[in-house]
């Protein structure tokens, strides 16, 4: 949306000045009430300005970038996560990396019984171990695992912006999706989901195609 | 952006009889040019209509959704490309699985003189050969690795959302970021970026920081 220059000039005076009556920015702008109408009418509908009544207008801080932010920012977790692969801790190395391969998935998720969050492993730290001279068939990967509480999770309500800023900030290419379990534990965590690089690629070729 | 009653049966009527004046619109409301005026500024200031002099209006067929998809196809993959990591095809296996940590990436550009792509080596690729038997310390990564033509990679004019949809669809982590040189050969493309699924998670994070 491309505003006029007027519609930008009234813009700024309802920025400084609101709320202020529509007869106020006429003033300002030495026009008449009728000829600001229409630019007072489509700053308003395009959700530029808010207007009240016997109050004036004011400014709503949106702009097209806040619009696309608003819908970016409500997507959710829980209706875009993958299925988790999960392994028990006792589970080797070896076994590990094959079940990666066989899932295709870069992070197992590593539970106790009833799926309770114990660790994740990734493809990075299996490969590390793989590389340290260790016996992987005995080694069990709850060894080399990145355990609670030090695990970066994300709630299926939350919204998959958050997720995605905790992909970047704490460096891991995928967050378990967890449910709280409180009637167990205050700190246990069951995983019923997967939050990747790779949803969020989907997301962006997904809102890229419009509709 | 909320639109009238009004506003939604013109651009109906817009819809059905495009290119239609304004005159012609205001007939089948039976209303005056005069106050319909401000909901047609209304809505071609908005982008849903195009107006065109001595023609009439059309529909433009945007919405919040449109705008967002050509923001998001608008971005380049020249202008948020990362810094390419490359190892010579004789590296070993065991040397590029250092050189990946050390530069913490996922996936490694193998080159020849003058940066010419020849291949690509991901973690996967390293995972599966650190667990086959070989002898690491031995095996060139030129054994291992994808070899062109049958790399995907993206073109620096190229729109990232292209760049993601290669990415999903060819189900790899990252895409070198490549140029023609045609006075070598129309073959032959030297490496000069990488454009991973990391960079499109931090484009939806910017993009729902708004601005």
């Amino acid at each position: 949306m491309e505003l006029s220059k007027r519609q930008e000039t009234i813009i700024e005076i309802v920025k400084k000045n609101g709320p202020i009556t529509g007869e106020q920015i006429a003033e300002k702008l030495n026009l008449t009430r009728a000829t600001l109408r229409p630019d007072l009418a489509i700053l308003t509908m395009a959700g530029l300005l808010d207007a009240r009544p016997r109050v004036g207008y004011f400014y709503s801080g949106k702009s097209t970038d806040r619009v696309l932010a608003e819908k970016i920012t409500g997507i959710k977790v829980g209706d875009v996560k993958s299925v988790p692969i999960v392994v028990p801790e006792s589970c080797t190395v070896y076994d590990a990396v094959v079940t990666m391969f066989i899932e295709d998935v870069g992070t197992l998720y590593v539970v106790r019984e009833g799926g309770l969050l114990e660790g994740v492993v990734s493809r990075k730290d299996l490969l590390k171990t793989t590389l340290g001279g260790h016996d992987i068939n005995k080694l069990p990967v709850g060894v080399i695992m990145t355990r609670m509480p030090n695990v970066h999770f994300a709630l299926e309500n939350d919204s998959v912006w958050l997720a995605a800023y905790k992909l970047l900030t704490h460096e891991v290419d995928s967050l378990p999706v967890v449910k709280p379990v409180p009637e167990v534990n205050e700190k246990q965590f069951e995983v019923v989901g997967r939050l990747s690089k790779t949803n969020v690629t989907r997301i962006f070729v997904e809102l890229g195609e419009g509709s």
